[in-house]
């Protein structure tokens, strides 16, 4: 099974079926609306994976209609009706004169378009901690609407994201088999002569041709390609420099199909690591290999992350940032679902159906080591969604 | 006069000029504090470029303070450290249990550090607008600090970068080169044969590669490869699908270089177009000509604007959506400015320094024309920052 690369990406039932598990939410929360801002959320729900997000956007969900209302920009109208199963009376756009400007404010159309279609308007839930929900539209939605009730549904939908059904997973494994691909390059391709960006320009190259098979195209967050001293820059962008000799190079990187992900980083060095370096590559793989043992339904978040900290222990090692997070559809800035985490404080109990990158990173110093693993959990431990393997990679 | 595509892209002197107009602003609007959570604007005030905007982050400006106070995650505290001038004082980052969890608020964190650094916490600028700055984080912000004012600062130092510096412009041209590349290479690689992903990653290769003078790092949107009727699409992204022939491809795209971008926009005919798409283009090519010709200090956005609708209306032409937008650093998910647009409202007058994108796009019926020109106001005229040629590429 796998996914044609062009066209609305599921059938219309598995489109319902995830409006009907927003629906229970929301009644159970007592919301009869509610606005979804996050692109990866309006993705789930419909289908539509347009670069639009970056100017006003939201998708209405009612309890009481049967289809979601797309919102936004005239021009990207057309985009919705071809990628989503939306009718031409769920696809509301408003002008371009409403777009950066000082003299108009989408949120007056959003308004008038909420009082003609929503049969009621008692109590809106919006997503107070979206990326592209502004603190501005907030107000002013507010202020517009003094009769209704404001409710927080933040991570609403994500929550319901988190479990993923066999198609999903399907598409998952498609982007796995591009992020192996892209490892595999980068690994191939490194050499103490070239600039950091040439490596950088191989990542991404195989990220958006993909595989034969299937297509790629950009991922949430840029591959970090992080060498020498940088590599304990977690987030830094690569430069002209030469990448040298002796040096680790952390790639973190993920493909991307249908907008889901499957992140994978790998460590090369390029030359002879010294001893204490190995011993904390080895530690990282002794690390990795006991949690992933852990996975499986029934689990906390905790107790995997507990069996990493334990078991790194013994080396005398401590990770501070969590061990990983929930991994599904993304849209910048970030493939990470932001619900569960892999960390001390996460009771979430493991379903099948989540997925996860789990990323440990040690750091000695100036110069780290990170081998992670995406993976599905299943009815009897996990699926891996990438099968490059989990050591550090030496380039003499 | 080139960047270095490593370390911090500009003198301290240059950097406190900057926060020097961004302080006069906020004397004038009578505003001790100014918290910054716009990327574009982080780095214009201090060089930081890092992926960090996804978690909780906040740059502070207070009047009376030498320096601005950076705020975010702990992993991130040692990019600030090598990307920026601040001192050691000035980086105070949360530890990682505030990350996207339900336990702990950033904006706890930023509190207590207004307290501890600010000399007066009278009024409060905030960007309510900007995109990582969430409804949550400003309820929560407001309700924290109730002896307060609060004051809109959104676009306050956005206006203040529309104006570009020798020094900025020298970068952009840079950017333009590797922009130019991209388009140089597209029109060679394309052909009926391909999918459209692999025509993509022919753009994405040489905007991260660059040229070997000047590396390329990723741009603050995708590039847009639009085949067929997806070219009515302007968002869309491209898919696996075969491009095939008679079709036309549009090409939005923009190298960056430290951030700074110099967009490039040009539409590729794969075949023989009929007349009546070539009559388009040259009504594309006829408007832009003009609408440059028209750009000098003094003269507003509007009139720009107005030179173009009624050169394309000679040939019964019209377009909705601006001809442009201020263009200079940006992060994901635009590179635009936000501030000044090419549009009959905007009465914003040009000044040299000023960089915009005039993005002249024509539809007829499912396929369009794209033709495209970044260029910085000069003394006496405009500078372009890109040199391929202003027509309908055609390749038989």
């Amino acid at each position: 099974m796998s996914s044609t690369g062009d066209g609305i990406p599921f059938e219309k039932a598995e489109y319902a079926r995830r409006i009907a598990l927003v629906k229970e939410e929301m009644e159970r929360r007592e919301m009869d609306t509610l606005l979804i801002s996050e692109p990866s959320n309006i993705c789930y729900l419909t289908g539509y994976e347009a670069w639009s997000f970056y100017v006003f956007q939201v998708l209405v969900v009612h309890r009481d209609l049967d289809e979601p209302i797309w919102i936004g920009r005239f021009m990207d109208a057309i985009s919705v009706q071809r990628m989503t199963h939306l009718t031409a009376n769920a696809i509301r756009p408003y002008s371009d004169d409403y777009v950066q400007s000082a003299e108009r404010d989408p949120v007056d159309f959003l308004v008038a378009q909420l009082r003609e279609v929503c049969p009621t308007l008692k109590a809106i839930g919006v997503e107070t901690g979206a990326y592209y929900y502004s603190a501005r539209t907030h107000t002013k939605l507010v202020s517009s609407l003094p009769n209704v009730r404001f409710l927080d549904a933040e991570l609403l939908v994500n929550w319901i994201r988190i479990r993923k059904s066999p198609a999903e997973v399907a598409i998952m494994r498609e982007a796995g088999a591009i992020s192996d691909a892209m490892i595999k390059d980068a690994v191939e391709a490194a050499n103490p002569a070239m600039r950091e960006c040439d490596l950088a320009a191989v990542v991404y190259n195989r990220m958006i041709a993909g595989t034969p098979e299937y297509g790629g195209v950009y991922a949430s967050s840029p591959p970090y390609v992080l060498t020498g001293t940088r590599s304990a820059e977690p987030h830094a962008p690569w430069s002209d420099r030469v990448i040298g000799t002796s040096t680790p190079i952390n790639l973190e990187t993920s493909a991307c199909r249908r907008r889901y992900h499957a992140p994978l980083s790998r460590t090369i060095f390029l030359g002879s690591p010294p001893d204490s370096y190995i011993r904390l590559a080895d530690a990282v793989v002794e690390g990795i290999e006991a949690a992933l043992e852990k996975v499986k339904p029934g689990v906390t978040c905790a107790d995997v992350e507990r069996t990493w900290q334990n078991t790194i222990a013994r080396h005398g090692l401590h990770k501070e940032a969590r061990l990983g997070y929930s991994i599904g559809i993304g849209f910048p800035p970030t493939w990470g679902e932001r619900t569960a985490s892999l960390r001390s404080s996460d009771q979430t109990v493991l379903e099948a159906g989540m997925a996860f990158h789990m990323m440990p990173g040690l750091w000695l110093g100036d110069v780290g080591v990170t081998i992670t693993q995406s993976f599905v959990v299943t009815e009897s431990g996990r699926e891996d969604l990438t099968t490059y393997p989990r050591r550090l990679v030496i380039k003499q």
